[in-house]
């Protein structure tokens, strides 16, 4: 009945058979209104989103708001402090309840007929309703929330995927950046006029940095997979490896990816959807900033700059780059088939003070440079695998390994 | 072929089954062109629509247009002084033929080939088309129009449901307000980003009126219903009743509805789509104004302020609120599935002028500022329902019995 | 799977076979994705469309793009100088290549990775692939391309229809308006908001110029067929036609189209899509300008103003009525079901230069007003063809014959 019911079975497994091994994905996934339902069904719907951080809520009663496609999800911290998720309608009606992306909340209030909910998503109050209303079976539908290293994920699904990995890793890997002790310096949100799989494909590789992000690839190795590299950058690698590999392992920080190009990810054989590691910074960078200096105080547990730079993902919507002394997180919503909304956190020390301890025509250039760079592009190719003169074509084995990553592990979430 | 054809009589009979007793309409019904086609087959395009006032074309050649979702119709008045109604479209090449919302025509002259059709639809000349040209089979296509106590109806129907009782019912409640004898003081369009049947289940209740309309609940018993009433409101309506009843009945005015709450209505059992009614206003009340006082001349027959309200409706697209010195109309028409655009007319006597016996500032805020938080909230409420954390809710049999109703009559039509 | 593809063949044919002989189109033709994505493969993807003049890109790198639709192309003059068009999207990724609506390249590189494409269209550069990319099977798909008499033709087909026809007339026909020693003078783009098939129609018949283009009219005998005139007009028909008849004839552009009405095109049943005529400019007029007086030099090889008017179109997208001293060519392309891109050429010899030879205030009004007297029927027209109400009438054999023509050539690309 409706517009955006996912196709059916066999025609969805029709066009998953239809990849290519080793090329893009085929023109149909990237418009359509019935393929878009499919993976909201599969994906969206399915895995653990990011959604903020844990700081952006500290006392019972905030809460952030956020639409999942048509979807939206409320957030919020409970009276013991836990964070929980509900979807963000009343069921009484449906109407939205929260309208603000975020703030603080005594109860949970429906705008329209004052069915109010606690914050832990009972229903407390229905004025007005006959008697014999259930309320125990009218509370907000719940969602499933996890908190982990300062960043709050949710998902939607009725039995989500195990979430004890990403925790695990990303509290090892995440404890020294202090996520529990930064604050946002600042957000911005960006509307791309792509499919979300455009801009993860985007993501999953470095073969289009030195043409696009020339700011970029000045700060790091990523653009050189070593069994490929000149002798000359193999050396460049080799000397920040040995410069900073003893100073780091003993807090726990030893470069999780002491090579040049970036780290596999996804493993969608392991089904690994999520990952973090450790990279160098080249000679005369020490942060991820224009000219590689310093852009603010450190962070966390860090007691010298030199620690290259944390970086976290996890499919299908987040990752991450912390330098020693802010980092910057990205989250991905879709919105439609061919529109998805951008939001990058700059994150700094919580003490830190605007004006004082950083600037933000400092802090912000290189990522807002780097994401503007990125979203034109992806615009670009929406436009182009639109066309009728589309064909996937071959991925480089050397340098697009995780877009063909990406790939099998999209068409493994969609044939399920 | 067409994206607007509704979806097949199996699927639509399963969809309508779908609807649990005694709550809202399942998710499917909010979004979708294929319903959205459904409907405008069903209830748009069967049933009658308010369309404007009689007073709005006073002469032969006086004409209005409107838009009921894509289809353009025109609303003239003949030579021999009657209401008729056509599609807007020229019968040669398909051309919209008249673009003004109002206006006065000799004839209707197509812009595109002059095929020129007399006020009573007649084509009565297409210079340039060869010999043989039947004129007499390519009149205008009549729609169906009705006056009745000044409101014009018109139906899109080969065969629409009968007339006469809106006729005897709206005659005699609407007399004494003269509608015949009355004008227009101000129209005011409004886009709501809502599906229609949002924006009646907010009309048909008043459940959200503490919360929504702070200056609304002043003025009536409406979010009152006597049964559950406290004895102290209880004495108000009571109180209320007995000051005007006596005083009313004499000219045929006695309120139709002495009670608190909402009348009910619709009556899909007794396929009742049209109803009218008088309540009492508050102590301090002599109108529906933001601080209850007069706000225009005495209106029609009235020859003292207290009348309380009359209120006439029907489905799918009007309501009226009319007090003793104006009265306000709204009509509805969908624009697709996510957006109905309302109006609103600000009615007073003929002979008020604008500055001397009436002021805007005072005349319109009371309605206009409804309007606007009715808008709002059902913008929201669309919202809600998209996601896929909308499942339908009760309603509440004390104050939403109309909701229900509305829905029965809804599902009613859509069936049929 | 896609939103995009076209009805089932059956349900196609049903439909061109609702069509009621002599009338306009059926309803379901003008609206929905369904029946345009039969309409792009047919013809849009099927036939020869006008791209632009050769002079636009006269030297090897020069290029211009156009979308059709939502396919963008590139063409571009190679090194050997011969035009040359390909799908504008890279062979890697898709993504769309070219950006700029005209510009110069010494090769065609991605911005995305900097896959390097030759002027004809090689794959020769890929840097980051790994081994074993097939290079020669990775050049950009080409698509045919035709030039002839100054205009540039291209073709999504994969096996066109056959172009010697087009150029042997357009050739013969164009030679001595000089189209490869003109120049652009003006281009305007337009957006139209109604389907392409109205856009057709209305350019097929002079039915509508009276009532809509009172300035066109004085300047030609088009509205007048020569079978249905009064004596008077075929007086003067006839005297324009002896004053020019042997002046034109000796150099060999003896008038065409000898009598009033529009010449018969297009002729479905012999499959002729293009057409040329030459025709007579009423007394007073040497060119098409508002006032008849010529607002340019002469063009090509005419050595007197006395010319009267060359047309020239094609299907599915191209005219052009080209006086003795400059020329107007309209392409059009489709942006979806209800879109149409119209952009006009004003051309004047090459050497002609402004504010001296031509000012743009005398060249321009005649056919931007013409134009715009066009695209506001079209949109009005499209209105009404969405409506219910709609039911397609007679078409006049008198003035008519074309659009008869054009829907029966139409109904035959999309049946086939």
């Amino acid at each position: 009945m409706s517009d955006r019911e996912p196709p059916p079975g066999p025609e969805l497994a029709a066009l998953v058979d239809s990849r290519r091994e080793g090329h893009g994905l085929p023109r149909a996934f990237y418009h359509g209104d019935k393929l878009h339902a499919a993976e909201l069904q599969a994906i969206w719907h399915g895995g653990w989103l990011f959604v903020g951080f844990a700081f952006e809520m500290p006392n019972p009663g905030d809460f952030l708001t956020l639409d999942v496609d048509a979807t939206p999800v409320l957030v919020i911290r409970d009276d013991d402090g836990a964070v929980r998720a509900f979807h963000n309608v009343c069921r009484h009606r449906g109407t939205q309840l929260c309208r603000e992306p975020a703030g603080q909340l005594r109860a949970i209030v429906c705008p329209y007929h004052r069915w109010t909910y606690s914050r832990n998503g009972a229903l407390i109050a229905c004025q007005g309703m006959h008697d014999g209303i259930e309320k125990s079976q009218l509370g907000l539908r719940p969602l499933h929330a996890e908190t982990c290293s300062g960043l709050i994920y949710v998902s939607l699904a009725a039995t989500p995927p195990a979430f004890d990995g990403l925790r695990e890793r990303f509290e090892a890997a995440g404890k020294p950046q202090g996520f529990d002790r930064a604050r946002i310096a600042k957000v911005i949100d960006y509307d791309v006029d792509a499919n979300w799989k455009l801009v993860w494909e985007n993501n999953r590789e470095c073969y289009h940095c030195a043409p696009c992000h020339p700011q970029y690839v000045k700060s790091n190795f990523d653009i050189y997979e070593e069994e490929y590299a000149s002798a000359a950058v193999r050396q460049k690698i080799a000397a920040a490896i040995a410069r900073t590999q003893s100073k780091w392992a003993s807090p726990g920080d030893a470069a999780a990816h002491p090579t040049g190009g970036l780290a596999t990810f996804p493993d969608p054989e392991r089904d690994l959807w999520y990952t973090s590691n450790r990279t160098a910074l080249t000679e005369g960078f020490v942060t991820e900033s224009v000219d590689g200096k310093r852009v603010a105080p450190l962070m966390g547990d860090y007691e010298d700059a030199d620690v290259g730079v944390l970086r976290m993902r996890s499919l299908p919507n987040f990752w991450l780059h912390a330098s020693c002394d802010h980092a910057v997180a990205t989250r991905m919503l879709p919105a439609g088939p061919r529109k998805t909304r951008m939001r990058s956190y700059w994150l700094v020390d919580q003490d830190a003070r605007e004006g004082e301890d950083y600037q933000l025509d400092r802090l912000l250039p290189f990522w807002h440079l780097t994401n503007e760079q990125d979203w034109d592009i992806c615009k670009w190719q929406q436009k182009g695998v639109d066309s009728i003169g589309y064909v996937p074509g071959p991925l480089s084995q050397r340098k697009e390994y995780n877009v063909d990553a990406f790939i099998r592990w999209y068409l493994k979430q969609v044939r399920a």
